[in-house]
């Protein structure tokens, strides 16, 4: 069955949430957002391209930090409505400079860091 | 640092999505939402607990199809907008009764079904 962008259900800002995934690790490294046309440019190009939200601007990950997440497979869920994208990632994939965004556990109800900035 | 569950960024309906994924595996399993009164009991009680947007109501994962999912430790990104849960599922995790929700690729421009539905 052919694959159309179109046909992936979005949000009334007409945007989809994708999780990126380290492809060989499992490790979860972030949640960002896309339109169909990031959709399409990120399959088109294999450079993971995300919508900026704050920015309401296409977001080429890596284009400015380096940090490139180049596309290993994309994967729709159940609904829809849903992305995971298994990604080789260059580096951090959190502007904090750490490997993955979700770097704070819940622990006994507090707060844990669980890593440091890559230097 | 204590935790608050009102200190997260929840979008304009109140929610925040979760990521669940199997903690041992470190398979994608689903997303769904919470709010903050879900983020509180599922940390409470260990039992994963969303807010279900189509039925407007809590949704204490396997509470009715016996899938449960029990917590092993919930982790907050940099944004403190999304959320990752690591757990120890019981079965499947997708209502099309797959262990996960993302059973479908895109390649080479087609939709590819990874898995059949666990018997």
């Amino acid at each position: 069955m052919e694959f159309d962008p179109a046909s992936l259900r979005y949000d009334d800002q007409g945007l989809i949430p994708a999780i990126a995934q380290d492809a060989a690790s499992g490790e979860v490294l972030m949640m960002a957002w896309m339109n169909a046309e990031a959709v399409a440019r990120t399959l088109e190009t294999g450079r993971v391209t995300y919508w900026s939200r704050s920015r309401q601007a296409f977001w080429i990950k890596g284009e400015s930090s380096g940090h490139v997440q180049t596309l290993v497979e994309m994967r729709v869920d159940c609904d829809r409505d849903c992305l995971l994208l298994q990604v080789r990632q260059e580096g951090p994939a959190c502007h904090t400079n750490r490997r993955t965004c979700f770097y704070t556990a819940i622990r006994d109800g507090a707060e844990v860091e669980l890593m440091a900035p890559m230097v």
